[in-house]
């Protein structure tokens, strides 16, 4: 199980209504979202700067896999920290990793191990990982990241 | 249009990345997710409880109505201060005003008038807005609710 | 109130789990999205070609407003259909109009108009609506549309 | 990697356009409601009832892992197969894989395992999964299932 402790930064948000399924808890789907969330903001801490403005552009980040555990329902209301990290450089990929407490409580609520690849938007192909983008995470998580 | 002067209570969020279209901009579904998050912390704000963890329940509030102008589009990373009253009390019916700027610019992205009727759920059939919902309302907004 | 006999086109679908929220109903922001894929659905079926490849192009439709009434609840699994149409043409606007029905019992759903307006994306100005799009609308739905 | 011919079942849908995200693909968390929605349609294929009208019922299911692999974006109007199976049993759990293509082409789009855990929704507890409902799986699955 993912630890809180590997982490080196965090955001928080509060559960919304909307996000609500008629079990009467988060939907199943919406931890990604949470996820997401954490991760740019993440990215934005350490300077990464993400465009959303263009779908068009020279390189494309796609997402390759996603797991997901879920430890225990969180609820409206419920206010989530979520923690975020680089944890893993291949060649032409990398790996973060999430978890999502409670605030206050410490309870467990979900944890994400999600593969990137970076991509030539024109012919799907992998490419090299930025050495920029190597920099920028290294220069925040040190020998953090393998 | 619907002017921000005329509330007492807003609430601030950041656009994240999923609710952005491919059109680089909000959904325009998004900004109904947006007004109801306004609701529900204005309704904490001034004292009532919403209990999302049971779909069945002795009364029921439902939507029968909503208006949505937009004015300017929101995008990835914009903050927004959402503004929330109850603006009309019918005899089953109540309706919330909403509005949305940019935090700083104050730029206008959107409003938002929602129509509620509480009604039975069994029968599905109107019933009076419960005095304790409306003395909640007009202690806090006093006067300014007709 | 909108009637489907108004209608030369609709298309239908079933309301999916995660659609439903924590009421055990359709959440009230899910109808902009059958409107919307009922708009989508007409378009293609008068041959108008919409691309959501590129966010960056010539010109670009949004929606400056939205007005829906919501009928009778919808629940998981039932059978809707969706009518669609433009009813209206301004000089840089159209207006959709759409209702929605349970299909076997014609229950009325709920009703939309939708106010969209032709922009110039660099300059987010309103320009003319293309005659070549007035041309489709006015080939299928004949003198119907004003 | 999962292939199609381990399924009995598939169902059908087209990638709509609220679907899409700013990079002009289908947001990575809209497939697990793709796989819902396959799941979903599996069961009532098979007889299983599901009601979504009361959260509050004698015992509920949960979802304690998601795995999700990504081989080739989809877009706006792709039509796709989701293809579903209960593939394993556990003695609290049940294990459904899922597999996406796009029909016609047959290119792979994503596959899904989501580890299912049945519980006592008052006090969050495994409890043994229904015979009933491995008899219908059994039924329907015959020895493929483990």
């Amino acid at each position: 199980m993912i630890q809180p402790s590997q982490f080196k930064y965090s955001t928080r948000l509060a559960v919304r209504s909307y996000e609500v399924d008629w079990q009467g808890i988060v939907h199943n789907a919406i931890y990604l979202q949470y996820f997401e969330h954490g991760r740019l903001e993440y990215l934005r801490h350490i300077g990464v700067v993400v465009d959303t403005g263009a779908a068009i552009q020279d390189a494309r980040v796609v997402i390759a896999r996603n797991e997901l555990n879920y430890y225990s329902p969180a609820r409206f209301g419920d206010e989530l920290e979520v923690f975020s990290r680089v944890a893993l450089f291949g060649r032409t990929s990398f790996t973060f990793e999430g978890f999502i407490s409670e605030i206050g409580s410490g309870r467990a609520i979900a944890d994400n191990i999600c593969v990137h690849v970076w991509v030539n938007p024109a012919s799907g192909k992998p490419i090299e990982v930025p050495e920029a983008f190597r920099g920028l995470v290294g220069a925040f998580e040190g020998d953090r990241t393998q």
